[in-house]
C-alpha cells in the first residue's frame, strides 16, 4: 500500500475553480475551530478520506460507545452564484512524521489539480506567552499577488518576517509544495495563547471575519463565540484523546528506557 | 520481502462461519491470559506463523535450552455440534510500531476473509491505579448489533465514553479495520491493575465468563485462577524477557546519549 | 517516488573535468560559508535542486514575507582559460538520519559521474572548546596522491589520527563513497569553535586560502571577514531557524513524553 | 538498493562444508576478539563485503590518515587436511536497528547457503558486575544435537535458562534464522565484565579453547593475552570511534531537544 490513498465518498462533484481551505489540528487548534465551523454551519460534504498506515494505531470510543478511527478528511461546498466553490480539508490529527507529511501534502495536491484548484488558504495559529486581548492575524504566502489581494481590505498583518520561526506541517508544507505546481497559497495566522490545551476561539473568529470578507461565507458571526465552544468541545476531543494516547505511549517507552538495567547479552 | 508474511503450518482446515478471538500482550496482559488459557484447555491447533523483520531483534532461551523467536500465531478449533468454530490470534508481542501495527492488523483481517470469519473478539484491559476487587468488564465495538448482541444476558457494560482514552494496538486497531470490511467486531475490556508486572488473572477470569456464556466454551473454570497462574507464569516469562530486553537496549541507547560529547566534525 | 530526486534548472552546461566544492551546514558552519561566499563572489549559477520528501516538513518566511523549502542545490562556474570548471554543493540543510544521507550522498555521485567530476573537496569544522586565535586547516582523504597534491604549497596539516573521531554527514561520507566510485576526494577541516551559534569565519579564511592557491578562485580576500559575516547573516538565518524548528519539534515531543500518565488500555 | 548488498572480492573459493563463525561487536567484545584474532592468525582470506544505507553516516581517519567507511565482512580459510573449511564473519559494527538486523542476518544466510555452510557458531558475552576470574562458557543452540556436540570433551555449560534474558543482534538471531533454514547453529557466551570500555580478553581466551578443540584452530595460544591485547588495540579503536559518534550524535540531539521553546506555528 502507497503511504496516502484517497477514497472518494459518493460522487464526485463538478466544481467551479474552488478554493480550498486547510485547518488541521495545530498551535491553539485555530484552524481546526475555523474549518469545523464553516462545515457545520454550511453543511459542507465530505467527499474523501485519506487512509494511511502513518496514523496512530488506536481507535476512540464516541458519545454512542462505538470505535472510530483517525480521521482526515476534505469536505466541499457548492454555490449557485458564486465564482468559487470551496474544498476544506479538516480531520483530527496531522501526518506522524517529516516522510509522511510531505507525502500527505503531496496527495491534497493531488486532488486540487483534479479539481483545478484555484487557491490554497491554510489557517494556523502564533502561540505567545500569554492570551492575546484582540488576536492579530498575520498573513505569509507563495506569491506577492496572493497576499496582495488578501491584504485588499482586511486587516490581514503580512510583516512576519522576523516575527515567526517557520511554519511546521501542513499549514505550512502546502505553501511551500502549492508553488512547484503554481498554485498561489496563503497562510492565515491568528495570535493565541500557546498552551496545549488552549482553544483559541478568538483567534478563530478574527480569521473567520478575513474568510468572510474576502471569501463571503454568508455565516452569522453573532454568538459565534458561544456557538463555537458548544460545538467543538466535543470535536476536539477525539483530538485531544489521539494526542493524549501519543503521550501516553510515549511516556510509557521513556519511563521503560529509564528502568534498571541488568546483565546483558550481545 | 513484505512487512508481515503469514506462513501456514499442516493442512488448511474448513472452518463454519468462524469467530476470531485475539489475545496478544497488553495492560495486565488480560487477552493473553485469556487466550492462551483456552488455546491450552481446548486444545487448539496451530495453523498460521507471522513472520516479519518488525520484532525484536533477538532470541530467547526455553526451558530446554534451546533458542526461540518471538513468536505471533493463529490457532484454530473446529467442533461437531456448534454453529461457529474458532480462531485464536495469540503471541509473544505486539507489533513494534505505527506501520507495522496497521499493516499486520491488515494481514490478519486477510486472514479472515480467507476464513469468512463472522465476528471479531479483542480482549484487552483497563488499567486501573489499584488492584479492582470485583473488576467490570466493559464493552465497545464497531456496530450497534455486535454490542447488543454479546450484552444480552451477560454484565457487560457497554458505557465506555469519557471512561477510556484511545483503545491502542492491535486490540483497538481490529475494531477500527474490521468495520472497513464489514465484519463485526466488538472489545472485551476487563479492569485490572495498570502495573506493567501485574497479571490481571481476576480479569480475564471474567472475561472467561463473558465468552462462555456468549460463545460456549465447554471449559471448566473451576479453580481457574490457579491453574491459570501456573499455566502462565511460564508463558509470561517470555513476554516479559522481550520486552525486558526493549528495556534494555533502549536504556542503553539512552545512557549512550547522556555520555559526554568531545569534540566533532562535520 | 525515490528518496531524491535531481531537477535540473535551465540548461545543463558542458563543464571542463570539474572540480566539485561540499559546503553543507556544520560544526561552525565552515563548509557553508565558504561556498556560499564563493557562489556570490564568482556569480555561480544554479544548475540542480534536491527534492526530497527526507527534509524538514516545514516552510520559512524570508524578507519579502513569502514562504521558502528548505534548500539543498548544486551550482556551477565555467572559466575560460583554466584546466577545471567548478561544481559547489551549497544548502540550507543536511540530509536527516543515516540512510537519507548514504542516499543524498551517491545521488550528488551520481551527479559527478555525468559530468565527469575529476576530483571533490569537502569542508568541514573541528570543533574545539574556545575560539582559536589561528585556526589551523587539516586533511584527510581518500587516496595518498590527494593529499600530497593539496599540501604542496600549502599549511594544510594532514596528521588527523588520533585527533578527531569520526567524520559526520555529506562531509565525511562523501569522501568514502567517491572511494568506490574511484573519484579522489579531500576534506579540508578548519579549527573552530564548537558552540552550535558560531560563525567560524576565521577558520573559513583559511580553508578560502587553500583554495586559492590550489584552485585559484581569482577572489580578493581583502576585507573578507567584514564581507562574509555581512553575506551570511542573512543566508544562515534560515539554517539557524530549520535547525531550530528541529529543536522545537523535538523539544515539544520530550515534553509530552514527561506528561504524567493516566489509565491506559491495550 | 535493497537493504543490503553483498559484494563479492576475488575468487570465489569452493568450500568444503565451511562453518560459519561470527563475531561482531558486542558486550565486551568477546565475540570480535576472538573472530580477528583467529582471522589474524589462520591469515584468512576476504571474499565478500556488505554495502548497505544502513550504517553509521561517517567516516573515520586510520593511521595512514585516509578515511575509511565502517566494514562488516566475510572471510575465509581452506584447509587441505580438514572436514571443515572456515567462513569468518567480522566488522566494525552491529546492522543499526531491528529490521536491519533481521535483513541482514537473512543475507549471511543467503551467503550461508550458496557456499552450503554445515554449521553455525556465533560468539558473545554475558556481562557480569565484576571482572570474572575463571570465565564460565555458556552455550545455547537451535538443536540439541549441536549443544550435544561442543559439550562432548568441553567445559560448555548449557544451562542458560533463567541465567540471561534475550541474546540480542546478528549473535542470536543467526540462531533462530538459521532454524528456519535447517542448519544447525549454537552460541558460545562467555562471561565477561559487563562495562562498555572493557575488553574481554580472558572470556575470548576461554572460547578459543573451545574453538581449538571442537574445530581445531591450529593456533598457538601461548602468549595469547598479551598478542591479543596488542592486536586488538588497534582494531577495537575503529569500533569505540563509531559508537562514540553514535553517542556524539545522539547527544547532540538530546541536547538540542532540551534547549528553550520559543513561539511556534502550526
Amino acid at each position: 500500500m502507497s503511504m496516502w490513498q484517497v477514497k472518494q465518498v459518493g460522487q464526485k462533484p463538478v466544481l467551479k475553480s474552488p478554493i480550498l481551505i486547510e485547518g488541521l489540528p495545530g498551535i491553539g487548534n485555530v484552524g481546526k475551530v475555523v474549518v469545523d465551523f464553516i462545515i457545520e454551519k454550511m453543511k459542507a460534504k465530505k467527499i474523501y478520506e485519506f487512509i494511511s498506515y502513518q496514523l496512530p494505531h488506536s481507535v476512540f470510543v464516541n458519545e454512542k460507545n462505538l470505535v472510530e478511527m483517525p480521521r482526515i478528511e476534505i469536505y466541499y461546498k457548492k454555490f449557485k452564484n458564486r465564482k468559487h466553490d470551496l474544498l476544506f480539508l479538516a480531520g483530527d490529527i496531522q501526518p506522524i512524521d517529516e516522510e509522511s507529511c510531505y507525502a500527505f501534502t503531496d496527495k491534497v495536491l493531488d486532488v486540487c489539480r483534479q479539481h483545478k484548484v484555484k487557491e490554497i488558504v491554510t489557517i494556523g495559529g502564533i502561540g505567545l506567552q500569554a492570551i492575546p486581548k484582540k488576536p492579530e492575524v498575520f498573513c505569509t504566502g507563495n506569491s506577492k499577488a496572493i497576499i496582495s489581494k488578501y491584504k485588499k481590505g482586511t486587516s490581514l498583518n503580512e510583516k512576519l518576517y522576523g516575527i515567526v520561526g517557520p511554519i511546521v506541517g501542513v499549514t505550512g508544507l502546502l505553501l511551500g509544495l502549492a508553488e512547484r505546481r503554481k498554485i498561489p497559497a496563503i497562510a492565515l495566522l491568528a495570535e493565541t495563547f500557546g498552551h496545549p490545551m488552549y482553544l483559541g476561539v478568538k483567534g478563530a473568529r478574527e480569521v473567520l471575519k478575513v474568510l468572510d470578507k474576502k471569501i463571503g461565507l454568508g455565516i452569522s458571526l453573532k454568538d459565534l463565540d458561544k456557538e463555537i465552544e458548544g460545538l467543538e468541545k466535543e470535536m476536539l476531543k477525539r483530538t485531544e484523546e489521539f494526542s493524549n494516547i501519543s503521550k501516553r505511549s510515549a511516556f510509557k517507552k521513556l519511563k521503560q528506557k529509564l528502568k534498571e538495567e541488568t546483565s546483558y547479552i550481545g
